[in-house]
């Protein structure tokens, strides 16, 4: 049983009181609204409305992801509104590379409209035997790149440690799928003010998805923004599967803002159009594609990299398919 | 190994010489151009391509369906032209019902931009103590309310017997999910001159839909269109999973028109809205929905039809997606 | 609504009643017990648990396959006890070959303790350019070889028109998974006295195979044994999987035998044991196991078939495993 | 490229040879054998193999997990042998509770034939609103109620900064499902000298539970040990697919010893026991199972608890089965 209750005071009285009737609960003081679990011995949901501060009595979680009250959740990144009506793209190569390429990619996807400049600077290997990234050490020229070309910046946190040193340097702290439920990476995540863009894992559901917003949300940092990047199913032509009804569902149950992943979902330069087209039409508020000026040249990922040309006329796709959902797109500082 | 030839005549010649070189074939002179498989004993593929009358010689299939000489294969439904410029919807109920209430939902369909009428006579049922519709005798109901309103017919044939009966009464035959690896309905609908509507089966690959379309085709039918519905993953807030991917990836793969029938895919008539605009801007050249005039009234599948309302005001999306991807709505009569 | 009755003269009176009353109903007179559906219009449970001659009131389908009242059911195939405590297997080649070789592989596994001779006439066929068997036209070769070593037979019927050849020449009428919703196909095998071996089609769930097995038993047929034979999941190494969980499901919720087919499961001789040996320690009734004398000159599916060597082995294991689980193996005649 | 060495020299000396001819190396000078992963610019691998020092060079990654010198790796966890002929069975409740309670179950499970005690300190919630466990402060109640029974113990680890708590406490390490690709929690347990049971991630494939056993084995940590649980598949009726063909596969690629989790693996109690008897059939080198004294007391994962009568007799169905395989059960000290 989840209780919603109106302040932080009438949290730790209502859990006072629980706990006395033999109750087990766990208070979420800094969540707005102020939230109380009764993981155990909960006394019937009618008994504890009644008391006092109590908002709401919710019998299933996750609740601060999806309650509809009060419209669509919009989340600042670096003064660009994320979830409003402009539909805000997040471009750049897999991995911070030199800054003269990383320079001239930021200017070239900048130039074709994007607003923010993705980048990995530590990445997650199927096994250790692949390049890593340059670490935490790349994050200035990422920010560098990134403000010279006036475009806000992204880049995926891995470990707890260096959950600091990314909120100092970038605008938008990326939880990579493999990530979504490590659990104390997004309790500390939920301790910091930056916003964080919440990758769904590939083997995990619509739900899991939004309770693991929740464990961000619940810690006081109201700024997630959620992805859909491609599911595990059986075809083997694609890399994942990307599910449109699941992103459509989470649409319906959210209004967090959702962003989509073509790249990843489909492993393939070749999808990667269809994608962005049809996540655009169907309700993306964002986009995060892979570019490269020379994909050949990657160090990781090179198949599913667009080039700046390819790039550049998927942008002007893009702009006609927002316009037909009247959407605009989000303009670079 | 698979041989294309030039006639005919040629295959016929190419198979009794490999035959009697000790190979194991099979012939498919119906099909255009005449293909001969050699399923055992093949030799090397530089001497069969030395034979006379061998055009190719391709080490896998399938073939006819993904061959991309020629540009995009047309399909004629009753002088609609499908896989052109423009947009194909057909809609209606799950299955006939009366008349009254038929004619009903054909004049609401037409009024809102389908083109093709689409109602069940014979329902493929999980068990057996649902409706199963009225069977092939509901035929002539379904013809008459759709030339009444300038419509084409479109209805799932199950039975290899009942392919005549259907042949003769509606524009387009449908093969449904559960019956894409029937094979010998496949190899009878392969001898029809009626064009036919192929579902992928929830649980098929690419590959595997553009083989069964190659066991039509193969028997010298020329005319099938292709249709995404859904595909079984593991979010249990949808029926079906619509892999936007794998749809991306056909398109890929094949020039035969890939319909779309966001319906099934969804299960759920809120979810409709977003798969469609998603599929429209993806590329899909046509639409299979299910619409009723009283959706709490039907017989099957009520929580995913369409009100005429909720159809009509979703044309007008699909006409704003489809113009910013250039493509024009078909029109009926 | 599923309406239990006590006999076919009480289904015809309460369908007639609920008719007059303006439901809509389907009678399943020949099923034992007879069974009335209430497709729509149902009036409330606790008024048709009042009349005369109904049995029990059912909310949800399938039925037949999963009532528990009186133990295991048992089925006869050839005289051969399947569901009892012998483990029954089945064994042989994917498809019939020259009757000199079948008759080789037919003594080899009788020798290793096999009671049914496996053989395919009609394969079915991904694309159209593989082998497809000799037809029904190899149909006495496999009788003969299954006769002249005292083996009974199981071979895959793929037409509704083949039903009859096939029902006169083999002892079990295998549906393949890729027919499993073939409904035109089961309501025909309802109507023969023969037992059906059903497989599960790899894109379906538990319950989906037990309403395909209603389909069956509805129709008067009271012979079906179930089978596993893997499902589509994410996993590339294998060519399916195996969901042990969903086959101990099945036991839960059915008393009809279920057999096991390893061969598609694995796709892959090599892990062909360990799924035997799982299956059997799980509670499964029976085998049916690809085995072919030179695996390396099978038409088809040779990455799967045993050798008699290795088939002969693995059966000293069944045995020992079996005896583990308190159970004998079927003797052949 | 993945070049095997026989000494850490001459990792230093190949990997600056090649970094001075323009590649890109990272060194695993821990790992035993030593080993040097070129991420770009690797030569021929000829060239590679005429260098000193050089043992083998191989294409493809993972390898310490996969390599198949010198016959099965065996575990020792706390001077249990994990991987030798024994099967070792390890058993207790979801998460540690009061002392009284966990010494009453570690008492049961002892007597039944389990070895190791299994229970939760800190759990992994979907969402944050359920019971988290004690935290790392229940590590000592669980070291008390296996010493005091002779137990071993093993429990889950979440968090890189609690490593050196539980390496401390516990004798065998676990990672998670949710887990399996924490590259930085991997990282860390690849420096301690505790032995790892490190489960597959739900949506995972065999070789990316290889690549993660990997990350441990290059840090220099040689003993892990695998784990299958289930998998994400379409079957409602399961929490998880326990994919048998895939265990399968596991055993023919690794030496690693694999143990199975059948509860997670069935979500239900009913169906663990015939989930066990098929991967002790099959190969299983261990067990993890849930057991309480009070299933429906348990805090979390009550469902799919065996209570300590159904446990005792599930033991003596392993015995059986594991004789069967010529496998004794490991006795607890």
């Amino acid at each position: 049983m989840l209780i919603v209750l109106d302040s932080p005071q009438s949290c730790a009285r209502v859990g006072a009181h629980l706990t006395g009737e033999g109750a087990l609960v766990e208070p979420f003081t800094d969540a707005r609204p102020p939230l109380l679990a009764v993981v155990a011995g909960a006394p019937p949901a009618e008994q504890v409305r009644g008391l006092a501060g109590v908002v709401d009595v919710r019998p299933a979680a996750p609740y601060l992801s999806t309650r509809h009250a009060g419209g669509p959740r919009t989340v600042d990144v670096g003064g660009l509104v994320v979830g409003g009506d402009a539909i805000v793209v997040a471009a750049g190569p897999c991995s911070v590379d030199d800054p003269t390429r990383l320079g001239r990619i930021a200017r070239g996807v900048r130039d074709a409209g994007a607003s923010v400049l993705r980048a990995g600077v530590t990445k997650v290997r199927t096994n250790p035997y692949g390049w890593n990234g340059p670490g935490p050490g790349g994050l200035p020229t990422l920010r560098q790149a990134a403000q010279q070309h006036g475009l806000r910046s992204v880049s995926e946190v891995l470990g707890v440690d260096d959950v600091d040193a990314f909120a100092e340097s970038v605008d938008l702290l990326q939880v990579g799928a493999r990530s979504m439920q490590n659990i104390p990476l997004l309790r500390r995540l939920g301790r910091t003010r930056r916003p964080v863009l919440l990758k769904r894992g590939f083997g995990c559901t619509v739900d899991e998805l939004l309770g693991a917003a929740d464990h961000i949300l619940s810690g006081g940092n109201t700024d997630v923004i959620l992805c859909e990047r491609g599911i595990r199913a059986f075809e083997p032509g694609v890399r994942f599967s990307f599910d449109l009804s699941a992103f459509a569902l989470l649409k319906e149950r959210t209004r967090l803002p959702v962003w989509v992943d073509p790249s990843h979902a489909a492993g393939d330069a070749r999808l990667v159009g269809a994608l962005t087209r049809g996540a655009i039409a169907a309700g993306a508020d964002g986009l995060i594609v892979e570019v490269h000026d020379e994909p050949a040249h990657a160090r990781s990922d090179r198949e599913q990299a667009l080039t700046l040309d390819a790039f550049t006329a998927l942008m002007a796709e893009v702009r006609r398919i927002a316009a037909a959902v009247d959407r605009p797109l989000a303009e670079a500082r």
